[in-house]
C-alpha cells in the first residue's frame, strides 16, 4: 500500500471533494440560498467546486457532515435489521431518529413496558403484600400510558404519518395503548377494576421494545412455523374426533366409565389422553370389563403420541431449518444494500468509486463515537485489503465484519511474567508449567470426583437431614482449600487475563468464591446463606470437561444460552396473557374441599381425619394450583406446561364455573406445545448445525485456535503512524490523539513496524457464512441481478451503485 | 446394438469358451480325473479347450453351471448384506447352503423360534385359558430345542468349523440353546418350573431368523447410538444427584414431605419427576410449606426435562444421521463387491470382459428361477447400455437396479376399453373422464365431509349409547351407496389395474367394503361385528387428500410403516424379556388391596364403601396393573413405557417386594427411554430426508410421474425376437418358451418393433442414490483405490478384477 498516495489524496479530496449523492437532511439545513454558484445534483443544490469564499467551503463541510451521519445511520440499519422504508427523511426526521434511538429513550421504553406488566402484581387479584389502592395503580398506569404515548409521538415524527399508519406494529400498539388509557381512566372514575381482559395484551409494549428483538423474531419465527403444524394439528384432532366416536360407541355401555359416558366426555378424555396426564386410569374401567378393550388404547397412543406427535416435531424441525437459512440469507442482504447505501453517501464526485480515511474517519465518529483514532485507523487499514489508497465497494462489503474488533498490539513475550526478574520468572515459569501438565489436570480431576464421593457418602449418612448444618465439617475445608490453591496457582501461572478469558476457568472460580461464602455463612451461622453451601457438588460438574463431548454438549448449552434465555422471555410473555386471562375469570374459584362434586374432588380436600385418638390433616394441595394473583397463575401455568395431572386442574376449574373453561386450557395446552415444540426444533438444529459444521470443516470447534474467535492482522510501519498522527493532528484538527501517540511511542521502542491483532469471539453468523459459503456466492448474484431489473422503493439511484456513479461523474 | 453379432458370440462362446475362473464348488464335484487334457487355472483342474470328447465337453458344460451358481450366491449374498467370509467353500457346504437358504427352511426357522417365545403363554405363570401340564409344554420346548439344534448343524455344516466359531451371533445362539437344553430337561426330571429367567433370552432365537433382518438392523443402530446416548445420560444422571442431594438438604426438615425424607426417596422423587409422572405432586407438600420452594422445580425441569432431555433427542438425531449415511455406503459397496465376484465367475477365458446373453440365462436360472425367458432376455437388454453384445462391468454393475423389474409391454392405448366395441367405449369414455374431473373429486370432498358432520351429530344425539346399533340408520345406507357408486365407476372408468395401483384408492376400496360388511353385520344383527359400524369415519380421512403437505404426510406415513413395524417389533423383543424377568420376580405379589402400607395404597384399593343404604365399590382398579401373565406383563410394560402414573406400579410392586425392585423398573424406563428416542429420531430422519430431496431435485415428490416408481424402457425389434427364440429353442435347449412366443406374436401383430416397459417401486436405497450423487463417486473411487491397495481376507485373485482377467488370458 502506497501510504502516502493515500494521504495526497485526502488532502486534496478534503478541500476539493463534493459527495457524488447528498444527504436527504441537508436541504432543511441550508434553505434555498439564492447567492452563490450552486449547481443540481440529486435535485440538491450544493455549492459549485471551485467556490474559494469560506461561506461554500463551509456549506461543503457541513454537506460531507451530513452524509457521514446518513451513512452512519444507513449502517445502523443494516445492523439492527431495522426496514430502509423507516429511515428518516429529513432533519426533523433525523433529530426525532436520533432521540429514539438512544439509549437513555431505549432504557425508558423498556421500564415503562415492565412498569405497566408489574402493575398486575397490585391489580386486584393482587399479590397480597403488593396490594395497592385503585387510584394508587390506575395513576401509575394512566403515567405509563402517557409515557407510552410520548414514545408513539416521537415515533410518529421520526417517520411521518404516511409511513407510521403503514407500519403495522406500530398501529397495533397505537390502538391498545387507546384502549388501555380509555378503561385507566374508567377505572380511576369508577374507583373499581372491571373485567379487564385487555390487560393480557400489555406485554405488546415490553415486544416493541429495541431491547426486546429477540423475542419479536422469535415471535415471527413461531408465527411462520404455524402452517405446517396448524395442518398437523388437524390430523391430530381428526384422529382424536374417529377415536372418540370410537370409543363412544364402544366403552359408552359401561356405567362405570365416566370417561366416555358422552361424547364430549370421551373427545375430552382423549384430548387429556394425548398429554398422557389420564394413562392409565382413562383405560382401566374398560379394561376390568374387557381384557382385550387396551386395544383401542394402545393403537390410539401409538398413532397420536408417537407418530403424530412426533411429526409434528418433525415438520416443525424442517420449517425451522428452512426459516433459519432465509432469515440468515435476508439479514445478509439487507446488510449488503445498508452497505451499498453507505458508500453512495462516502464517496466523492472526484473519485467515485472509493472511500478515503477522512471519510472513513468522518463516518466511524458518527458511528462510533467512542473509538479511538488509532482503532479508526486500524479499523480502515483491515478493511483496505487490495492495499490500494482508497476503500473500494468490495473492500467495504466486509465492513460489518471488521467492525467489532477489539485491537491489540501483537505482545513480543507469551507470558504476563516475561518482563519480570529473572528469580520471579523461574517461578512464575515453573508454576506454568506446572498448571498446564496434564499430571496437575488429572490431579485435579481425582480430587473433583473424590469429593463428589465424599458429599454423596455424607449426605446418606445424615438422614434426619437437620443438625448437620451447624456444624463445619472438615472434609468440607481440606477440598476448599485444594480448590482455592488451585485458583490461585493458575491465575498467578497462566496470568490473570488469560485465565478469566476462558469460560471453564471462570466457572472453577466462581464456584469456589461461592462456596467460600459458603464457609463463612457456616462459620457465622448466617441461616439465610445456608443454601450456598449445598451448591458445593457444582464443582463436580468440571469432571465433564474430560471428555471431548462433554466440552460440546456443554460449549453448546452456553452458546445456546442467549437464545434460550429470548425464547424463555417469550414463554412468559403467553403466560403473562393466559394468567391475565386466568386471572379474570376464574380467581377465587379454587379453594380447599371447594370440588366436592367433580371426579378429582380427593386432590382438593383438606380434612381432619381422626383415626383412634390422632387426628391427621389429609391434604389434597390442588387448591394451591390457583389463579389467585398473578404469581400464583404463573406457577399453575407452569404445571400446565408440564401436562402432568394438568386435568386435575382443569376438572376443579370446570367443576366452579362453565364447561367452557375447558376451552382454556386446552388452548394453553396448544399454545406451550407450539412454543415447546420450537424450542426442541431450535436445540435439535442448533446441536445438529455445531455437529456438521464442525463435520464440514473438520476441525473439532473447541481447538485452542478456535478459542481465540475471528482474529485480523494488520502490519503499521512507523512512517505510516508518524503520517496518520500528522493527517490527524493538522487535516482533520482532531485534538485527543493519545491512542495515535501511544502507538507511534510503542513503534518507536520495537523498531520499524508492529503487528496489530483485532480480536472478537465468533458468532452464529460467523458459522453460517462458513456453512453456507458457496449459497452465498448465489445469493449475491440473484442479489446484484434484481438489483439491475427492478428499482427499490425509493433511493433508486442508489439500488445500482454503478448505474448511480455514471449518472454523477457525466 | 449389432443383434446378429450378440448371437454370433454366444453361438461361439457355448461350446468353445472356458470360464476364467473355476467354482470353489468344482473341485469335489470332479474328482481327481486322470485321463484326458487338462490345464490348471486358480489350482482348478479343467479340460482343456479345443478337446472334442464329450466327456470333456460335459464337464466344461458342468463346470459352467457351478459357476452360474455361485454367481448366483454372490449376488444373493450381495443383497441380503451376507457377508462373504460365510460363502460356502466346497460342494458339502453347498448343498447345506442351499437347504438353509430355502424357503422352508426359514419358515421352519422362524415358527420355532415363535413356538418358542409362545410357549412362555402356557408356562407357569400362564394366561388362564392356555394353561398347559408341565410336561406338555417342556416337551414342546425340547421339541423346539432340538429343531434348532438342528438347523445350526446345518449352519455349521455349511460354513465350516473355523468360520462357525468365528461367527459371533451363531455362538451366542448355541450357547443359550445349551443352557436352554439343560433347563428343559431339569424342568421335566424335577416336573415343575423353577426360577427360570433364562427365557428373557428366547427372543434371539427370533433375531437371528432369516425374516428377522429388519430387526437385527434395528438392534444394531440402537448399539450404535448407544455410546452417545449413555454420555448424555451420566450427565441427565449427575444433575440428578445434585439436585436429589440438595432438595434433601432443603425439603427434609418438612416431615410432611416424604418425597425428600431421605437421599434414596429423593433420589427416586427426582428420577420419576424426570418423567414428570408425579408432578406436581411431589412439589406440593413444600410448595404449601413456601411458595418460593417452586422455583426448585422449575429449575430442575427446566434444565432436566427441556435441556438435556431434547439434547439427548439432538444427538441420537445426529448419531442416526450419520449411522444411515454409513449404512447406505456399506450397502452399496458390498454390493458393489458381490458383483464383481459374480461376474469374474461368469466370463470366459476368450472374451474375459463381457458377460455374454447364455451366461447371464444361466446366471438367472439360480438367481430368480421363476423368471421367464422373456423376462430373462429383457433383462439382459435393459443392462447393456453401452449396446455392445457383451455386458462389461460397468453395465453389471447395474445388476441390483434393474432385476427387481416388472416387463409389461407399452400398451398401444391409453385405457383398458380401447380394444371394445364404438358404443361401449363411448360409455367407458365418458366415465372415465367424469371419474378423472375436478369437479367430481370435489363432490366426493363434500359428500366425506357431509358425511363427517352428519356421523358426529348423530352420536352426540344419542347420548345414552346403546340402542343405537340395532337398527341401520337410513343416513348409513344413503351415503354407502354413493361411495359404492364411485367405486364402481372409478373401477370401470380407470379399468381395475389401474385402479388398484394407487394406494389411496385401495384405501377408499378397503375402508368402503369394510361399510358394507358393516352394513350386513347391523342387517343380520351379527353382534361381534358391530365393531366395523364404527369404522366408518375413516372415510373422512379422504378429506386430508385435498392439500399436498397431507399427501406428503401420509405417503410418509405409508413408506415409513414397514420400518416402524420392524421398529415395533424390535420394541415387543425388548418388552419379552422384562415380561419374562417381571413374572419371574414379581407374579401374584399385587392384588386388590395389596399395598396398603404404601404412599400409593389408594390406587389398588377395591372395597365396598356403604353410604346410607347404597353400597358401592370404591376402584382402585390399578391391581389390573400385573406381572400374572404374559399378556398382563406386556400391558402393565406399554403403562410403563407411557410412563405417566408409572411410579405407582413401581411403587407398589415395590412394597410388596424389595428397595431393589426399582432397578427393574428404572431400567425399563431407560431401555424404552432409548428405544423411543431411537423411534423418533427414526421418523424425524425420515421426514426430513424426504422434504431435502423433494427439495433437492426441485420436485413435489408426489407428482404422477413419481408414482410409477422407477420405469426402465427396452425396445425389441422383430428379428430381434425371433432370434432370440431361435437362440433359446436351439443353443439352450430350453423347452418352455411360452413367454418368448408370445412376444414374437405380438410383435407380429404390432410391426417391427415394441417397446417394453420395467417397473418396480421406488426404495429408500434410489432415494439415497439420488441424494449422496456426488459422494458415491467418491466412495467408489476410495473403495477401488483400497482394493488396488490391499488384498481381501480370500478370492485375492477377484479383489482386482482387471489383474485377475489378465493373469488367466495370459
Amino acid at each position: 500500500m502506497d501510504i502516502s498516495s493515500t494521504f495526497d489524496n485526502m488532502d486534496t479530496g478534503l478541500t476539493q471533494d463534493r459527495p457524488v449523492q447528498m444527504s436527504s437532511f441537508y436541504k432543511e439545513i441550508e434553505p434555498v440560498d439564492g447567492a452563490g454558484n450552486h449547481d443540481v445534483v440529486n435535485n440538491v443544490t450544493i455549492p459549485a467546486s471551485g467556490a474559494s469564499d469560506p461561506r461554500a467551503q463551509n456549506s461543503l463541510q457541513q454537506s460531507w457532515e451530513m452524509n457521514f451521519q446518513e451513512a452512519a445511520i444507513y449502517l445502523q440499519e443494516g445492523e439492527n435489521n431495522d426496514k430502509f422504508f423507516t429511515h428518516p427523511r429529513s432533519a426533523h426526521a433525523l433529530s426525532a431518529y436520533l432521540f429514539a434511538h438512544s439509549h437513555l429513550f431505549y432504557v425508558v421504553e423498556l421500564l415503562t413496558a415492565v412498569l405497566l406488566m408489574l402493575l398486575s402484581l397490585s391489580e386486584a387479584p393482587a399479590v397480597p403484600f403488593l396490594r395497592l389502592d385503585v387510584y394508587v395503580h390506575a395513576t401509575l398506569e394512566l403515567l405509563a400510558l402517557v409515557m407510552v404515548a410520548f414514545e408513539l409521538c416521537m415515533k410518529l415524527r421520526w417517520l411521518g404519518f404516511h409511513t407510521f399508519i403503514r407500519h403495522k406494529r406500530t398501529m397495533v400498539k397505537t390502538s391498545v395503548l387507546f384502549i388501555q388509557f380509555i378503561e385507566a381512566i374508567v377505572v380511576l372514575v369508577r374507583q373499581t377494576s372491571h373485567l379487564r381482559v385487555t390487560r393480557a395484551l400489555r406485554p405488546i409494549f415490553l415486544v416493541d421494545c429495541r431491547y426486546c428483538g429477540a423475542v419479536r423474531r422469535n415471535l415471527r419465527q413461531i408465527f411462520q412455523s404455524l402452517p405446517p403444524f396448524i395442518d398437523i394439528l388437524l390430523l391430530l384432532l381428526f384422529f382424536m374426533v374417529i377415536f372418540a366416536i370410537l370409543g363412544f360407541c364402544l366403552f359408552s355401555a359401561n356405567t362405570a366409565d365416566h370417561y366416555f359416558s358422552t361424547l364430549e366426555n370421551s373427545i375430552v378424555s382423549l384430548f387429556v389422553l394425548l398429554t398422557t396426564a389420564n394413562f392409565p386410569d382413562v383405560m382401566m374401567p374398560a379394561y376390568s370389563k374387557n381384557r382385550w378393550s387396551c386395544i383401542f388404547f394402545i393403537v390410539y397412543l401409538s398413532i397420536e403420541l408417537y407418530f403424530i406427535m412426533n411429526l409434528l416435531l418433525a415438520v416443525v424441525f424442517d420449517t425451522f431449518n428452512g426459516v433459519e437459512k432465509m432469515k440468515f440469507k435476508s439479514l445478509l442482504l439487507h446488510k449488503r444494500s445498508a452497505i451499498e447505501h453507505a458508500f453512495q453517501l462516502l464517496v466523492s464526485r472526484q473519485r467515485p468509486d472509493g472511500v478515503s480515511l477522512k471519510q472513513f474517519d468522518g463516518l466511524m465518529r458518527f458511528y462510533h463515537p467512542r473509538m479511538t483514532p488509532r482503532d479508526r485507523f486500524l479499523t480502515f487499514k483491515a478493511l483496505n485489503h487490495s492495499g490500494a489508497p482508497m476503500l473500494s465497494l468490495q473492500d467495504f462489503y466486509k465492513f460489518y465484519e471488521v467492525i467489532g474488533l477489539k485491537w491489540k498490539a501483537r505482545r513480543s513475550g507469551e507470558h504476563w511474567f516475561d518482563d519480570l526478574p529473572r528469580t520471579a520468572l523461574l517461578i512464575f515459569k515453573g508454576i506454568n508449567l506446572l498448571v498446564k501438565s496434564k499430571a496437575f489436570q488429572y490431579a485435579m480431576y481425582l480430587v473433583v470426583a473424590v469429593n463428589g464421593i465424599w458429599i454423596l457418602v455424607e449426605t446418606n449418612m445424615l438422614n434426619d437431614g437437620i443438625s448437620w448444618t451447624r456444624v463445619v465439617p472438615w472434609s468440607y475445608i481440606i477440598f476448599l482449600t485444594i480448590y482455592g490453591i488451585e485458583v490461585l496457582l493458575k491465575i498467578t501461572g497462566l496470568g490473570p487475563i488469560t485465565y478469566f478469558s476462558s469460560g471453564w476457568n471462570l466457572f472453577d472460580f466462581s464456584v469456589t468464591v461461592f462456596a467460600f461464602l459458603g464457609l463463612i455463612a457456616l462459620a457465622f451461622d448466617m441461616e439465610p446463606f445456608y443454601f450456598i453451601v449445598v451448591l458445593r457438588p457444582l464443582q463436580l460438574l468440571r469432571l465433564f470437561k474430560i471428555k471431548q463431548r462433554y466440552r460440546n454438549v456443554l460449549d453448546t448449552m452456553f452458546e445456546l444460552f442467549p437464545r434460550m434465555a429470548s425464547l424463555g422471555l417469550t414463554l412468559i410473555i403467553f403466560y403473562y396473557s393466559f394468567a391475565i386471562v386466568g386471572m379474570e375469570f376464574f380467581a377465587d374459584v379454587i379453594y380447599p374441599n371447594c370440588c366436592d362434586n367433580s371426579t378429582v374432588a380427593a386432590s382438593y380436600r383438606q380434612i381432619n381425619v381422626t383415626t383412634g385418638n390422632r387426628t391427621e390433616l389429609q391434604e389434597g394441595y390442588y387448591y394451591l394450583n390457583n389463579f389467585n394473583n398473578i404469581l400464583s397463575s404463573f406457577v399453575t401455568l407452569f404445571e400446565l406446561t408440564v401436562v402432568n395431572n394438568w386435568y386435575i386442574t382443569m376438572e376443579g376449574v370446570t367443576s366452579q364455573t362453565t364447561h367452557w373453561s375447558r376451552l382454556y386450557f386446552m388452548t394453553f395446552y396448544i399454545v406451550t406445545m407450539v412454543v415447546m415444540t420450537i424450542i426442541v426444533a431450535f436445540i435439535l438444529d442448533a446441536f445438529v448445525f455445531r455437529m456438521n459444521y464442525s463435520r464440514k470443516n473438520r476441525e473439532p470447534l473447541d481447538d485452542p485456535e478456535d478459542e481465540k474467535g475471528i482474529v485480523f492482522e494488520t502490519e503499521v510501519s512507523q512512517t505510516e503512524a508518524l503520517q496518520t498522527l500528522d493527517f490527524y493532528k493538522h487535516t482533520l484538527g482532531v485534538t485527543n490523539l493519545t491512542s495515535l501517540q501511544d502507538m507511534c511511542v510503542a513503534l518507536e521502542r520495537s523498531g520499524t513496524s508492529l503487528v496489530f491483532l483485532g480480536r472478537r469471539s465468533r458468532t452464529k453468523s460467523d458459522l453460517s457464512m462458513k456453512m453456507y459459503e458457496e449459497e452465498i456466492q448465489e445469493w449475491y448474484e440473484e442479489y446484484s441481478r434484481t438489483n439491475l431489473q427492478t428499482d427499490g422503493t425509493f433511493h433508486r439511484e442508489l439500488d445500482s451503485p454503478d448505474a448511480g456513479a455514471t449518472n454523477s461523474i457525466n
